[in-house]
């Protein structure tokens, strides 16, 4: 990303009727989207949420407060447009995708055995790319955002591998549980640890033993991404854990990613850590489903908006400092 | 604000497809928007920015980056739509009133004299009401915002008279000061505080003392907002001075106000702990203008949309925690 760029980018923005750096970080937002879409003066306008739901084996291990019906039953809501994403994309003009990435034939436990085959995981890898391929053609900005019980366990358990963490150190409460719920789910995971034996596999036989398969699809998204010049909006907790198995697969994955929020979530700072993301949003927000996701486009929208639309002192005939 | 009133908001976001409380900030935005509106389903859909802009007498002692007559000039980009407030206004779909409050016919130096008579700050207060009231008929939900070249040392006398602070304490780099430019405006600041001798003075001659006339309007129309109970969103460290002085002079103006921001001039930390106030973004932003009350309304709208849209559990028939 070149500096011929970075400094057309700073010098647009420093010639703005406005003192230089006054607007914080949506100066840095629409410069980094500058960056990832390599010109001065780029639209953002077309937002696109692509929203992958999938089944999880370990909701079975009694880690989640909801059952494991729920994830199927949301993307009904999802689609009749009656969750909290579809109302966010409504105000922010956010087209939604839902995309049955394994809803019913979903991964299998990770506390028993490789939560994927390798065929599965090479099939879901494929499909988010073809997604991300979709999705550069329709859309200037897509974010990510995910729909399946059981999988802050899973995301903790890949965060856990990568990072070489306890299951304390990354289990949260997800949807609500209480502290023995916590203390059951990080067991799960340190068990699993055990079970697999990680170190020194690959970073994608670490996704495929411990993976969900709509994370397995955003890994894909993200990996494919960056040849596209397409700016992913990343989300919370679920969405990193596919963000932080895609760096480790392919490190120049990082360059096309955004982040939104800190979610409320106990491990997502650990992971925001891992991908060296500080997001702008801290709204102690744990849904999932983009939500998060939502905001931050709609922020890195405004942004660009400001950055293209703003007079010069020139053109204003404003006076400079004195 | 009445218990029942809370009650019936908690109830309808937690009968909404969504684990309890994982909306976060957002949930609580929507729930205050309720208790001001007195109203457990309400609109919010008309959103509008008053922008109060001044000349400032103490601007012609040194204190600011740019010159006295950048306040004049702004308001034209204002009015031609060229400036940053524009811009997030037409994308947030928010209508932008300019309102000259003393443009050329500022105040005099609050380091020579009383910035303001007894009869201009009157004045000034009415117009703030009248503004209110105005307001109140157009608007679900209204952003304050302000230019005056001058203003952060205006905001900081203020809140280092009603705080009994240091000018050290609360001078900050305003549109870009340096060192010795804010060591500059604490003196100034330290030198009114004696020339005035403000102690045990009510909070309206503190303000005509030190004030704006764009602050001094601003704190009428948040004295006016709890009998229209129109909630009304603050934006950085001018609009809080004015806030400020509000809540000092009539304690039930808190009531209605919404925070948007924590800015990045340096005072602004210490203004939104004497007002009790924890806002939900933190962007690093300085500009004022009411850049950050736009952002601001923008987050509370999304929130009651996300409030009144959102499908229950019952009517999506999604399963409750196992």
């Amino acid at each position: 990303m070149s500096d011929a760029l970075i400094d057309a980018v700073n010098a647009r923005w420093n010639s703005r009727t406005k003192p230089p750096g006054s607007l914080g970080l949506l100066e840095n937002l629409a410069r980094d989207y500058c960056l990832i879409r390599g010109d001065s003066l780029p639209e953002c306008e077309r937002l696109g949420l692509y929203l992958f739901a999938a089944d999880h084996g370990i909701a079975d291990e009694g880690v989640s407060a909801y059952p494991k019906a729920v994830t199927r039953e949301m993307v009904k809501n999802f689609e009749r447009g009656g969750a909290a994403v579809n109302a966010l994309a409504r105000g922010h003009n956010v087209l939604v995708k839902v995309i049955d990435a394994g809803v019913g034939t979903g991964t299998r436990s990770f506390l028993r055995e490789a939560a994927m085959s390798e065929a599965e995981l090479r099939s879901a890898i494929a499909a988010g790319r073809e997604w991300a391929r979709e999705a550069s053609g329709a859309h200037d900005l897509v974010g990510l955002g995910e729909m399946g019980i059981g999988n802050t366990t899973t995301a903790a358990a890949l965060l856990a591998a990568y990072e070489n963490k306890t299951g304390a150190e990354v289990a949260g409460a997800g949807t609500g549980l209480d502290g023995a719920g916590i203390a059951r789910k990080a067991a799960v995971i340190d068990e699993a640890m055990r079970l697999h034996d990680l170190q020194g596999k690959s970073p994608m036989e670490v996704l495929r033993c411990l993976g969900g398969l709509e994370i397995a699809q955003m890994t894909g998204f993200l990996l494919e991404a960056p040849r596209l010049r397409l700016p992913v909006m990343l989300d919370g907790f679920i969405t990193c854990a596919a963000a932080l198995a895609a760096i480790r697969i392919d490190a120049t994955s990082r360059e096309t990613m955004l982040f939104s929020h800190r979610s409320a979530e106990r491990g997502h700072g650990l992971m925001l850590e891992a991908l060296d993301a500080r997001p702008p949003l801290d709204l102690e927000m744990r849904l999932g489903e983009g939500t998060g996701a939502i905001l931050g486009m709609g922020l890195v929208r405004s942004a660009v908006r400001v950055y293209r639309e703003m007079a010069s002192f020139a053109d204003a005939g404003v006076s400079g400092p004195a």
